[in-house]
């Protein structure tokens, strides 16, 4: 039933935005009673954000490979993967969309962030342990220099993102954090 | 004139959003007739992309300062103090999100990213003639790594952009220049 729900809350925001979605659309098209999500969840922007949240941990999970390089490497071609997945970029503009005008939404979005910037920051904290970088590095810095020209792509120059972007900015995020440059 | 328009649209659409604004109303917010607005701009996308292309040129002028790390500093600060004022986010989102259904904008959007990376393509150019960096340096990879991680925080993480960020960019990226990790 939870990836039912979660799945539809993605179709249909990526189909029509954020605003016009309701519970009861989105438990119609998951083919549950709308009790059952109103039960689950509070409101619709936890509900979204959660299915939003579901489907990153999924398609973009934080890879362990022993060292930063390899790591961002890899976590940042998972990200293009998703970002090329259908809808994926309809879904994050619907967002960045609604969130100028729910003040809900913005902090459901921002929480998400925080967490999703948490996870990602493992493979900074194994980094400082294997002593690649500094003990100072500011893990939330490296990952905004991550994603940064992904998004910049996908919401505002409207350019494909490709594996080649991926590995450029792990490598210009991996050699700026061992050169002390993410450092608090 | 111009200058009244222009103000009048982006004032507009960082208020309202883009969709519901109308040109008799900018035209009205401005003082002048609806038809003096036709006249010069074909379509609401051209005049309102025309209208935030105008502020970037006043407000985020192309330094030239005789280097890379300090032309890039200085970029970065004047992007950083335009989000910074009144509207600023929130125009930035509303046409993010106006992007999202009209390919129309999306085109328009497009356009005026692809002038502004050109005109900060200066810099490169010359830091190129200086010898400071590689001659096949992809301004446009430089660009989007400098511009990145403001517009995670602006659009997404919704956390506030300041001089220490500006900074922080402006190393990250002069230095991977230097490097040669943005040789195409």
């Amino acid at each position: 039933v939870r990836a039912a729900v979660l799945a539809a809350a993605r179709e249909l925001v990526a189909e029509q935005g954020y605003e016009p979605v309701s519970i009861e659309q989105i438990a119609a098209r998951a083919g549950v009673h709308k009790t059952t999500v109103y039960r689950r969840w509070p409101t619709k922007a936890r509900l979204v954000m959660d299915a939003v949240e579901d489907m990153s941990a999924e398609r973009v999970p934080v890879p362990d490979t022993g060292a930063l390089g390899s790591d961002l490497r890899r976590f940042s071609r998972a990200i293009v993967a998703n970002l090329n997945t259908k809808g994926a970029t309809a879904l994050a503009r619907a967002l960045v969309a609604a969130a100028a005008d729910s003040e809900e939404l913005r902090a459901s979005a921002a929480q998400f962030w925080r967490r999703r910037f948490g996870v990602a920051g493992e493979m900074v904290a194994r980094a400082v342990e294997r002593r690649e970088i500094p003990a100072d590095t500011d893990s939330d810095a490296l990952i905004e220099t991550l994603i940064g020209p992904l998004y910049v792509r996908v919401l505002l120059t409207d350019v494909a993102v490709d594996r080649r972007l991926a590995d450029r900015v792990a490598d210009v995020t991996a050699e700026a954090a061992k050169a002390g440059l993410f450092s608090r």
